[in-house]
């Protein structure tokens, strides 16, 4: 099922080992996943044994990336279950976890795939099959994004092909929809990560992707794997677009409405503006769960998470001796405030890439792939 | 001359006392400046005693912003007739001056000035002469930006008279056009502080500004003055356009073409783009020798400078025991790109805020402001 290109420089992807961004470890109960804030800096694994462990590891972003709050969620419920198997521990655990972000749809989707397939069975066997249905959520995470991997490559490949011999095809993303928001391959990645190992020639701007800096990571990501990029700073894209420097831009979503606006990390929309301006296509990466067919004007519908002004006033890196730490950039006094997504309209999107193709950014578009979803949440309304 | 407001309030700037953002000190001929990298942090004086001093203190940015590199360079000139009198040393000044940061058109401006006062003189009087030209340079400065405020003013005024009662202003600014890039008052900020000590109702959105967060500046300022303000990621400003939380946008220039496109800090142009499409008012203050009228098209005329990519991959701050440090948000072996400024589009702006008053960004609007300088420069085409 899985496109893996070369798969020896699939494998080299951290220090020699292959990872996914969450796994279970020990006796097959123990979950682990790789705590994000301390990357690029250090590569540490972080043990998730309890639902509290689970949210705590969502709300911090030691987990983060639409795809992957959700297969975290999903594991969240079975940790919980090995407290108490109960339908109220069930109901607890779902409401704790939804409580964790508001913004990612993939959050609600994982907890309603989590609910139906535990909500009917026996309190015994209800272990046993909220840990497979969460690794089952986790597979089909990873062929989601290979799948959009594929119909991504396709315009890449496209778009390659009118570019001038010896010249790179240039790649802009905003934040991290890399490997790490995901279980695997990513989302705006997975489409870079193929074309890089079918040989194409690939450059890729990472914005740094404030306050939180996704950007090191997406950076982090493309390096191990080999891909050509340049970190820019947020300011940035609009200049290059301007100069000819971008030729297409991919970002991914934590959440897109029925009718194809996409909620994604703050300054997104400013990116797809500069694109519009300069007739550059703006490409969004998004497996299904992210589409909330249940919602229609995305600047009104979508819930934008506000997050702790200390994200924005301070920022961590990597000290001369190689500590982390923390400087404040701003004087004390001044307010702050951190809205943690935007809303980019549909009309700015060229197309929707999905693991069932790629969609136009509208109610037609999206309902022209997910017949049935969208159909179900017409009914609904 | 000044219309000073509320002179008690302007006077508390920095610790109980008024500061410009350049001097003279001592017996007059030292000249002292607001080290602004140290800002927000500490506040400190560094004195330049040399050409060489200057011109380092340019291009390090100990002084920025484009009205008080005119300053500088002009103090540098006089610095420079210290060391030596000569036709030849006024001549390896302006070019060592010149060469410092290649987009700012006062830098040019200034040091045209500076030449015209000097070239047809003896030597024995060009010290003399060189502080005093400059000095006038300075006062100047504080006249064009004290003009701009009052047409700003009106500006700020008007749009407040169509806010409900109870409700601020929202301004958002990028950089810092603030008075420590000009000599006083600011060109941006010069009429909110007059708004401000009106008794306008204001509020202002400052852009942190990555790569050198100058917006960390601007707060600072904005605080001591006691203008409400709140600090964001640069990524914000399109978000807060689209919920209607911006009732303009005022930035500076530092260069300004005589059709109206105008280079100012990177990211400006994505601000106009999102400011456009929410048909919010899109302004750029500026003083006349911001303007380039030999410019025509600025996206193909205006070299915008690169700087040192550790300036993106780092940021310096303040540690929690007070020091001043330098943290790394990248990991090692990514490249860096860092252009400094953009060009937002005349078409993007609603118009140039100027000490003659407020021009279209068009050549007939800012020939109609300046018909002789306009005429000049269509005759040297």
């Amino acid at each position: 099922m899985l496109p893996v290109g070369r798969s020896a420089e699939r494998e080299v992807k951290v220090d020699g080992r292959h990872y996914r961004s969450i796994w279970c470890a020990g006796e097959g109960q123990a979950v682990e996943v790789i705590d994000q804030p301390r990357l690029p800096h250090l590569f540490e694994v972080r043990a998730l044994e309890s639902l509290e462990d689970a949210a705590q590891a969502i709300e911090s972003m030691v987990v983060r990336g639409a795809p992957l709050i959700g297969a975290a969620a999903a594991y969240g419920v079975a940790l919980a279950m090995r407290e108490a198997t109960s339908d109220e521990a069930l109901e607890r655990a779902c409401r704790r976890l939804l409580s964790t972000r508001p913004t990612a749809a993939n959050l609600r989707w994982a907890l309603e795939e989590m609910l139906a397939a535990l909500r009917n069975r026996h309190r015994d066997e209800r272990v046993e099959a909220a840990y497979r249905r969460a690794a089952q959520l986790c597979d089909e995470d990873v062929e989601l994004n290979a799948a959009i991997g594929r119909h991504g490559l396709a315009i890449l490949q496209d778009l390659a092909s009118d570019k001038p011999p010896g010249q790179p095809l240039n790649v802009l993303t905003h934040c991290n929809a890399g490997w790490l928001a995901t279980v695997d391959w990513g989302t705006a990645t997975a489409p870079l990560y193929l074309a890089h190992d079918l040989g194409l020639d690939l450059h890729v701007w990472v914005d740094e992707t404030r306050p939180r800096n996704q950007g090191a990571l997406t950076a982090w990501e493309l390096g191990h794997h080999g891909v050509a990029h340049t970190v820019i700073a947020d300011n940035t894209g609009g200049h290059l677009m301007q100069h000819g420097l971008v030729d297409v831009v991919i970002t991914g979503s934590d959440r897109t409405t029925g009718t194809g606006d996409v909620a994604n990390k703050i300054g997104t929309y400013l990116k797809a503006l500069a694109a519009r301006d300069n007739a550059i296509p703006f490409y969004v990466a998004l497996p299904s769960p992210t589409i909330d067919f249940s919602l229609g004007d995305g600047l009104s519908g979508i819930p934008i998470e506000q997050r702790d002004p200390a994200e924005v006033s301070g920022v961590t890196g990597r000290t001369e001796n190689g500590d982390i730490a923390r400087v404040e950039v701003f004087a004390p006094g001044s307010a702050v405030a951190n809205y943690a997504f935007d809303v980019t309209p549909g009309r700015l999107v060229t197309g929707l890439i999905t693991e069932a193709g790629v969609a136009p950014a509208s109610p037609e578009g999206l309902a022209a792939l997910f017949p049935q979803r969208a159909r179900a949440a017409t009914q609904q309304r």
